[in-house]
């Protein structure tokens, strides 16, 4: 485990037990358990399924996942170094086919690439792959607390905060994108009250956000996605901020399902939007949102709550895990470089 | 049960058991069961747990509360009349405190009052009663009718439909409001295609609205009620109809909560957002949404699912059952006296 420690930490890596230690976001907010990773492929259905989920949170695994396959091989007493080679080269190709749409699974898989590439002959490979992949989550930590401390400025000292889905702590290396902005504001002597939306099919609001910031002591008080426009409307909200799976060159932001929505509203209601995210969120191949593609999810998602079926099989289900936000509603985007205002002008 | 017995019903009266009838919806889609009410307490706590629920069903529900206290104090074979009138004095308070917003209630009892006060010496007060109840019943099956075929005009031929919660014939006398112009559409022969979002907390777009359109061979799709952003931004949505509990004079229009913040995402989209509701559900002593009392529900709704506590107690809750939409946001009103254009004027 790293310094970190005292944080809720969602992902970590074991030197002693060299595994990639994951904890289990479904079991939450009831069980507070690890899943201990000794393979890619367990590494790559805990992406699939979501015991580990949120953009960063999701490339620093797969980065350990990277380091774990090349330690496996030795593991194996592979002597070859080739099949060696191919063995990482699968683990790249299984791992950034687990989840399409977050951008920072490619970017932290592209730096593991160009480790991995740079240093195919070096007998210190294993080593190098997984300082890299430690390397990415300390800079996610560091770069969520800079993008905090930015974002906090955005905040009136009595802040009343609307969040979608879960860009916490949890989301990421720690501290956190969007919660991390929160927190880095109470640290700077802001007070801060938060409404959590529920986030439908999986419930990362009530079950991961709402659970992370009771658990840290915030004020907070769970809606339906669906009371966000009369909570616009009957309180003063200062400020919806949100989390990003992918932001494309022009700003527009792709997050969690139902994210579109709320700035609709939010704008609706002049309230700020705000998008907070590491820089690597940004997509410079993506020209517009419609470069970003959507992952739909298993239909199951919404048929079914806690092994009871409530939808019958004669309903159908559409099931897309994010939308897309245009840049027209956002207020900003923070990001550790900074707060980038509309028109969104990004340089690399 | 009267003439309607093909198509779903949440109420009836039973002449033979002199017992109302209610539709089970708690239990919905996994069990279709019906309670037999042959008490005013046992009517007033299913409207209060919502085994029957939507406005107008709650009215004419109500309507029969009242007949049945006339009819059991006959059962107790009471002979002092005053205290006979007493016990349904008694029916009407209890009924009136069961739900504060939906205001087809309070004009059921309003009219059952009228029967009341006009025949409190008549011999026939129990018949009489009954039959005013059973008119209020078939009146708002023909209501429904009416409207549906009022509101299946302004659709167009081939139309994609979103609605919200439901108001179909399981919230009604039969037939439904908003559902009822979408059968009164097929019927002209339109192609009606729908999306039903799952409205939580209490699943009535999962577990009612999709299951009713599926019985009765609707092509329906459910989505989570996030989703309507991401629905009206990709597919081309021909309208958003939604029935009401309450309209003000102004057309500011209560409904469950969601309607408002799908108002809000229609008009950003274009989408023309139409309110089907009986000429009953009109409060000519509402000026505006504000006067409008929106009922708050137990936090228990939000943070249990299926028995199992999702949601710790540590997290605050807010559980408004009912939104305000207002009239700006309002395309029509459909009601079976025709449709309403906005500025509105209502006229009792």
């Amino acid at each position: 485990m790293n310094d970190n420690n005292k944080m809720l930490q969602a992902v970590a890596w074991d030197d002693e037990t060299q595994a990639v230690i994951l904890l289990d976001q479904r079991a939450l907010p009831d069980t507070e358990k690890y899943i201990a990773c000794q393979s890619v492929e367990q590494v790559a259905n805990c992406i699939e399924n979501m015991t580990v989920r949120g953009a960063p949170a999701i490339g620093i695994t797969a980065a350990y996942g990277i380091a774990l396959a090349a330690l496996n091989s030795d593991r194996l007493e592979i002597t070859d170094n080739n099949y060696k080679l191919k063995i990482i080269n699968q683990a790249f190709e299984r791992l950034a086919k687990t989840r399409p749409t977050a951008v920072n699974l490619f970017t932290a898989l592209e730096r593991m690439r160009a480790c991995f590439e740079n240093n195919k002959e070096n007998l210190k490979l294993n080593n190098l792959l997984l300082e890299e992949a430690k390397i990415i989550h300390d800079e996610d930590i560091a770069n969520n607390k800079r993008m905090g401390e930015f974002g906090a400025k955005l905040l009136p000292d009595d802040a009343v905060i609307l969040t979608h889905c879960n860009a916490g702590a949890i989301a990421t290396g720690g501290h956190g994108t969007a919660l991390g902005v929160l927190r880095s504001a109470r640290e700077a002597g802001k007070k801060i009250k938060v409404y959590a939306d529920e986030t439908r099919p999986l419930f990362q609001g009530a079950r991961l956000t709402a659970w992370e910031l009771a658990r840290d002591n915030f004020d907070v008080t769970l809606i339906t996605d669906s009371m966000a426009g009369a909570l616009m409307k009957s309180k003063k909200i200062s400020a919806v901020i949100v989390g990003a799976d992918r932001i494309a060159k022009n700003g527009d932001t792709a997050n969690k399902i139902g994210t579109y929505g709320l700035s609709v509203i939010a704008k609706a209601h002049g309230v700020p939007f705000y998008i907070a995210a590491p820089f690597t969120t940004l997509d410079f191949k993506a020209e517009s949102g419609a470069d970003i593609p959507i992952e739909e999810r298993s239909e199951s998602e919404m048929r079914i709550l806690v092994n009871n079926q409530h939808v019958p099989d004669s309903v159908k289900v559409w099931n897309p895990a994010f939308d897309v936000t245009p840049s027209e509603n956002i207020t900003a985007i923070i990001t550790e470089r900074g707060v980038f205002f509309p028109p969104f002008k990004f340089e690399n």
